[in-house]
């Protein structure tokens, strides 16, 4: 995320705008035909992996796929320096998720060709963080507010999130953010992202207290809590459903039109359930634009990663089979 | 099933009679080029999968899967509503196969595309029954008869086979059928849809005497045990090899060209075989065209639901690389 | 392997040679397009996988695809027959990879359209013995050299390894030569691989030292343990790490500008290591540059099993994406 500036950022963003048709299924463009995405996860996911061959598709290429660690060479020992050298002749870019941190850079550094992280472990998943932060600026700018002066509550797990992780990253690059951590004590943000946020200028309370914590704010980031980055099963359960919204907390405690954001999946099962379902209705559950939005995100991280961007145009036609209504 | 009625069994045939071209390889239609198919198969599948994929291929789409459930992030405790509104952001129609019985119903409630029931549990599966009723009307139509007054047997595991539940409610649509039904008792087919066929009007004969029960059928529907849907392995073995079709029980109590069908796969293990592989030079055995007709019942239906089926000439040329003669 | 001669292996370098310019992302050809790939891997491989898809995606092709033996209907007892016979009917070639040795031979005679072998079991890995081949060619006439007269040393698990076995198959239509076999005793090459390689007229020389073996030859093929195929691991760890080459043992033992090649994966852990990450920076490992021909050899194939090979050009343009240096 590091790579990253606001200047970056903005031409993402002006990209992933202009992806909008595409993505909504109003026009085709075949601008990367014949391209190959290696859309390379080691670690199990659907949603990411099928956002990221999603939008490579939706820009015209041919996606190459690997969706867990025990086909691959690694589990045979390979080095991270080999398998980027193999993968990286097969493929014009690489989006790599694997459950080591670091394992990425790792990665990028022996390829021979642009590499996205897809997640590494619980230490970054950039993608998100730009949709998470693109779905901000929209919901908030929607309310005459921008990212500057943003009032953000994160709440659950932000030990193991590496989506909270990454969007810390990103927003201290704006001004004057109001940071609201509330989790257990033991999943707490590490210290080196809170002193990151409080040296650029940036407001951060600590709180165990849902609300309290959710009472003042524009937005409200929930995560789930990462079981599978705990040592144990049970560990894990020790910290389920601390932490619940809906909507009679909501409407007791929270500003009108505060935004409800949610990285994905949400775990619906009752002894968790950090966001229940009875908010499913509420126009400011923004859950499901955000998820939509990383597909514009990837989308413009592809374009912009192979240089089409401006030619996105060149191959474009109106769709001419049944779309649904979807955006 | 119950969403079809004539009318619509024979819209999709006649998509299906156009597609052969296509599938037959002779021609190459690009009416879905820029499309996505999200195929999402949260139960184990090769066959119906890449059936599918295959068919969307064909009409110049791309197809995004899931292989298994462990993969996704309904194992963290996703509801199906969320998976649902999720992954319809992704493409332009979702196949789904999942292991709960109603999970394709409740995930296709939430979703914004259209959704295609790819098997739920021992529940349904429509393109099965859609490709058998398809088989059936073609071998017999070459036999000089039609479905209506058809006899037909079917065998095995009348419980827990999906695709005999979604075939007799397509039959029931049908007149006058004669069913046939050979099973062992614990294994036969649920009182619900033997009284919705005899209050249709239509014949049925329970038995558990495999030779009584084929001698006077224009169609054989074999089925295999599916062990995968009991409670114990133990208590599937029980039931393996109770029915087995050979050529020498055939040509002793079949009728000529008597056909003989099966969804497939068939257990040519020896403490299963219900249908033996001396079989596999007998004209009558129309289980591999079973197979062939699913991709285009699959191509008739993608190409319905997304509105395209009179303009797949638009796109086509013909086939210019080497291609084995199929159907 | 035995259904070439050198005629046909001098076919596919060629058309493996008017493949750079797609393999490395200058040009672009459409010359498949609508045509699938049925790229079946009942055994987990990703770099297998991954080339022959590619390799299709290059020439405008689809590709579906299977991972993993348990989500096929292999698992429900299936036949290789029936297998054949329903897969062939999804697309216009077949690669597979099965862990059983003749499994895909049995499957070919079964299918209606073109089967590659991707590797079965311990038996044959076709593909990769070409690309090896090519490999050899290629570094060795760089040198002045060609594969008449070659000096070759094979080391490590030469029982297992089918690359190993289909390379000595293609080695033995030359002419002369001369071959070292560097394994433990109980890892050593079949006596019916060596009797054919002397029967032919070569050279055959078994060692067990390491040094001896690889002082006076034009290439080193080194491979992995194959610990998958053993019984049991244990008896796959004592074996692990007997033979290492390292920059130090190149430098002390070989001559100069003798070449290094690995089937790859390699296996970089401590203690196996058989190729260290010292020589990475030696311009004679070719270990990166053979698997990059390996999509060169699998487009050649799949262009003459289509009868497409000069038909490649008729659709083919420029790319118009940044692309790295690759090559």
């Amino acid at each position: 995320m590091s790579q990253f500036d606001r200047h970056a950022i903005d031409q993402v963003f002006a990209a992933a705008d202009s992806m909008v048709p595409f993505a909504n299924r109003q026009r085709v463009t075949r601008v990367l035909e014949g391209a190959i995405l290696g859309n390379m996860f080691f670690e199990p996911s659907t949603r990411t992996r099928v956002s990221f061959g999603c939008a490579w598709n939706l820009l015209g290429g041919e996606v190459r796929e690997t969706a867990e660690i025990k086909t691959s060479a690694i589990a045979k020992g390979e080095s991270f320096y080999d398998t980027a050298r193999v993968l990286s002749g097969y493929s014009d870019v690489i989006v790599m998720r694997h459950q080591i941190e670091g394992s990425v850079e790792e990665f990028a550094s022996a390829s021979r060709v642009p590499v996205i992280n897809g997640g590494d472990g619980s230490n970054e998943h950039p993608s998100q963080a730009l949709l998470d932060l693109y779905t901000i600026r929209k919901e908030v700018s929607d309310r005459g507010k921008g990212v500057d002066n943003l009032r953000i509550a994160l709440i659950g797990d932000l030990r193991y999130g590496r989506a909270v992780h990454s969007l810390c990253k990103l927003l201290t690059l704006y001004d004057n953010v109001h940071f609201t951590l509330v989790s257990p004590p033991e999943l707490s943000l590490g210290d080196e992202y809170i002193e990151e946020m409080r040296g650029a200028g940036h407001e951060v309370v600590e709180s165990s207290d849902l609300q309290a914590g959710i009472s003042h704010a524009d937005i409200l980031y929930v995560t789930r809590t990462q079981e599978e980055r705990f040592p144990t099963q049970e560990e894990a359960e020790r910290y389920k459903g601390l932490f619940r919204l809906n909507q009679s907390v909501y409407t007791e405690y929270c500003e009108p039109n505060t935004v409800i954001m949610h990285p994905l999946p949400r775990d619906s099962r009752g002894n968790a359930n950090e966001l229940d379902n009875d908010l499913n209705e509420n126009p400011n559950l923004a859950i499901f634009r955000q998820t939509d939005n990383g597909v514009l995100i990837r989308m413009a991280l592809f374009s912009l990663i192979l240089d089409v961007a401006d030619k996105v145009e060149d191959t474009a036609r109106d769709v001419s089979w049944y779309t649904a209504k979807r955006f």
